[in-house]
């Protein structure tokens, strides 16, 4: 681990993101077609190792069941719109119209709405009858008030995602949650984050979490960089905590906790390098959200983007051309690595010479920071 | 401290500036109601661990009022237009509203106009009546001739601000400012600065100095770093200076000189990263300068801007649209980390896990070069 | 070989493209006039060490003999238009004035027509009939089954290009290409590429090819960056592949495998930076389709601008004022090292006071990322 | 030294431009009026350590007189439009009338007018008659055919300029200049370069010369980089060759040889890191072009402006608002480097501690690469 002196009283570590990072080709080719790009955590089998971010902008009723069927695993925010209204259709339209000069303080009131209990359980059945894999998610804030209503409804996966979540969080005022009792009396399994360093992801995975998200899972990379001083470059983070998956795997005596990248995964390339840092997974924000049947309408925001005292994220425009499908399955209409995504995927795992994602982890990588040429 | 070569005749340690690191959450989480961000030095107690920086775009008596009721500590700049003239209100509305091709030359002419003792007398008298800490700066230059005045009018805390401050300046002219000697028959705590290196910084916490400030206290870095070929990235510096600390700590048998990041903070990110870096408070200029209701009436700018013959900064406009106190204390309006501060650097604080600025020193960091991505 | 930690799981060499590196005089001079560019492979002797790319907006039969004549080698692109059409001259112009909207989809149309194994004939035949060396370029996909048509038809260099070339390629549809068997069996030297590190390289070598092409020949840099996350940086490229050959060199026993630069060369400064970092020679793309005389007409673009399912190129316009002669030989126009590419290369080796390419490979060379300043 | 391995054959030093470096204080600070900045070659004293570069924009008999009043050393480039014109006057006003499309054909015409012997008579002795200290350049190539003409003249200094000066020039075509030879039978003390490592410069030192000229000392950098590949980044390239300096002081038992940073240095801040990396003085070129009153007239070029082959440089405006003195001594205008550069050097050398020009070669630097922040 090489630490850089940053001044006499402060040592750090030299951090990557994908931008920094590109794979090399360095042994034998193989045929596209003969790559398999299939995940599988848990019971669940999915053809592309995809996940569908939890945010208004990605996943709707509608657009989970498109995912799904298109082989990836969609996770509903449950503290989202679609909890909070009964039809919230008009408010995503609205949304997408907003000035940029109200957007914030709109959202801000349209997110006031309280959530209702007996939506989230609406929503997670009309997704089990529609017989696609049923994945919700809630903020480690909501998961003690809400988590009975969601595993009675049935969810076959449960995702609890914050911008940081600890196996260990400090609070007065109220009983925080315990996620190692949470998670073993659980029936379902859970897939937890972000978490951004070694240490904190290998305290997770001692929670007994199927997966952990790795990332900083919530508001721009960028704002968050100038708001709150903290980021967590992706091709380290993801490196870092494929090294914690591995020492656990040893410590626990076989148990694989799924490593899944989220945030920073914007395009086809940088899918690529989530997988070639150890990634066994990516979860989708932005990518998913150019889709033109997506619900944010051309617009993309997380939570963040609404917060009442700090908002730290903003509405983005995305302004994409491709449909959900061609965006994850082709056929390529641009050269940007924003749609045909996994058929990029699957290339680049032929050009290299490996047949699936597991084996892909072992790519070899080459340092060269990305100034735009 | 690795020494780079940059030719065989020359060594330069890697300096890295608040933009190439961040911090990364590796360990607990914490309510963000549960951090403090109290700042006390010497007798006096703030709820933030912001200075105003002494200058006639961010402070006049007004906003120094106002500062200090939000819990900052104010600095008023004893040389600059409310020592010079009666009521430089109408003068301020003037350089708001001049052409930038004839600013430099009429603000020459403006900060021409001699400094008069009474109105510093003055100006403290009203800052005591009005019941917020008292603190008021000089340059080294100044210092001898106006001393008397500053701690016969009474002060809290007197500042000592400079492009560079050394423990020993050399001039033939005049009998030059002894320091040490100056603190030790002075009454009031001292605050000294700029300084940017581990050398200087400890030289400056031997004169018996209360605090020192880090940077180089004038002039933007940009036009400092062209005109004059100096640069002194802050979060080396930062570091450097925290540790001259630590050891000048050990050396004083138990003084704890307080280290003040003076440049180079212009987001809440930056104010997390000056901390992280070592800091225990920040002294703000171009941040607060941008509030509604500060002096400059939406511009900045420092001594450098009106040098008769070497002008070496310029007067910038910054055109933002929050109060004082929004940018302070929130609620934040944009995702810029320029509202709500303290609110930001709460949550970063929340996000590591850390309880007090004091322990947040520790914070885990990562170099990773910032390129606009 | 210097490994970076990018994460605790992951390590990666630090790779340099030419825009990192740069020449350095630092011994004797020599008249630009005394220095040789010549370039010698097989029994194959040319005037400059200059391969014109296998595409259609580079070669067609009338720049092929333009290009051989001017002493370089020209590479005809046995599956492009020409082997495709009788007289593709007027598709050529309609490419050269799509609408960049449709641009790709009327491309992917116009490239759908099969190919002619007797156009492939007549081509060669006039190529060898104009009196210069016959080169022509298959892919690895449709080498086994046109190869003999080529060999038929004559040529005096067989050329095997893909984006990544190994000398194992895996396939479980077809029986892939053995490369050892094919070039043993071949009367004709054989070069074969991309390829962009020393151990793809090195199986190359050992297949028996006289030359290997160094990078990830097709597409344009960006695109496969951005939509597959592979990027091999040349500099590096380049002197990892020289170091292959020598140690080739000395495995078997004094057989010398030709290093060409395929990509990532588009001014004479990157030709010389090939060459310093161990290059025998260069192929051409943009900066011959850069001529006035270019069959591209302006535009430039490679196989993946077409692809039917990933499209990863784009078709680029050029715009350049100068004749394939002034960009070869000058005299030069413009100062941005697009004129006169083997002046330039004079004039670099004469500056640094070598005599020919091959001693050239010897330059001293400097680390300086480049900026743009 | 620090070598880096660009790829398995090839090692590289990495190399730092001014821009990388930046002076840090970090002692006592002194008066500005109590630092000298003069400078002393051989019997010549100069208040300044300012070298006005052989180029038609900067230096015509007018401005070389000029400067020296002010306390430079100009150089007449006497194999400019000065000596092949009784009077370049409407050439040098139509040269900055020029439309860009037409103006390197142009010039290319207007230099091909020969060299007069002559007028290298003349314009040498009008200098001598002014009372400034007489210096004139003649490139490498023709140093052997004029410089009889020059020194029958009379100068008190002679420079020998080209892009690359070696000691060991080869050429087959006619005698080269013996260097050591000639400078052995001059009597004038002459100044010798470009030069950018330390072989070089060593090689240089040993013919005699009084000073080595630090550079590429022709063109622009950025477009010699574009064209011939080559760079020598000015803050490594002047530490190496101060260094040979010492070498070659020990080694010739006490010969001082002056190191003149010659290209790169377009500020104030320049100078100051210049100096600060080991330079006795600068050569400044466009610094000086965009005086008001420099022959120029707003424009700048050098000889490869007009190479009739390979024009690697262009003619550059440059558009100044201040005169040669202002630039220089001041008063300054803009706070971006440009004037009253002797001024910030002063300033710089007082806010670091330093009392005179030799011992500010020893203030500490960073390295701290400026991304435009």
């Amino acid at each position: 681990m090489t630490e850089i002196e940053i001044g006499r009283g402060k040592r750090g570590r030299r951090a990557y993101s994908f931008d920094d990072i590109a794979v090399v080709p360095s042994r034998r080719t193989r045929d596209p077609e003969e790559v398999s790009v299939a995940w599988q955590i848990d019971a669940y089998h999915f053809d592309i190792p995809v996940m569908g971010a939890p945010m208004d902008s990605v996943i709707s009723p509608d657009t989970a069941v498109a995912l799904g069927r298109l082989g990836g695993l969609p996770v509903l925010d449950l503290e989202g719109l679609w909890t909070r209204y009964d039809d919230p259709t008009p408010l995503l339209a609205e949304i997408a119209s907003l000035d940029p000069a109200v957007a914030t303080a709109r959202m801000q009131a349209i997110y006031a709405e309280p959530i209702k209990p007996e939506l989230i359980t609406e929503r997670l059945r009309a997704l089990r009858a529609a017989g696609v894999t049923v994945a919700g998610a809630l903020s480690p804030q909501r998961t003690q008030q809400y988590w009975k209503t969601v595993v009675d409804a049935g969810v076959d996966l449960f995702v609890i995602r914050g911008t940081t979540v600890s196996a260990e969080h400090v609070s007065g005022r109220a009983e925080p949650l315990n996620l190692t009792r949470f998670i073993y009396e659980l029936d379902v399994p859970v897939i937890v984050g972000g978490a951004a360093t070694y240490t904190a992801a290998l305290h997770l995975m001692r929670t007994g979490a199927a997966g952990v998200l790795v990332g900083f899972g919530g508001g721009a990379a960028h704002t968050t960089r100038t708001t709150l001083g903290i980021h967590a470059p992706m091709a380290s983070a993801v490196a870092d905590v494929a090294e914690a998956r591995r020492d656990y795997l040893d410590e626990s005596g076989g148990r694989y906790v799924h490593v899944i990248a989220d945030g920073g995964v914007g395009t086809s390339g940088d899918i690529v390098k989530a997988i070639a840092c150890g990634a066994d997974a990516v979860m989708l924000g932005a990518a998913l959200a150019r889709a033109t049947d997506a619900p944010g309408r051309g617009y993309h925001w997380g939570p963040e983007a609404h917060h009442q005292l700090l908002p730290r994220g903003e509405r983005i425009a995305l302004g994409g051309q491709a449909s959900l499908e061609e965006i994850l399955l082709g056929p390529g209409r641009q050269a940007d690595g924003t749609t045909n995504i996994m058929g990029a995927l699957r290339r680049a795992m032929a050009t290299t010479g490996y047949s699936d994602v597991k084996e892909f982890q072992r790519v070899e990588v080459v340092v060269a920071p990305y100034a735009g040429r």
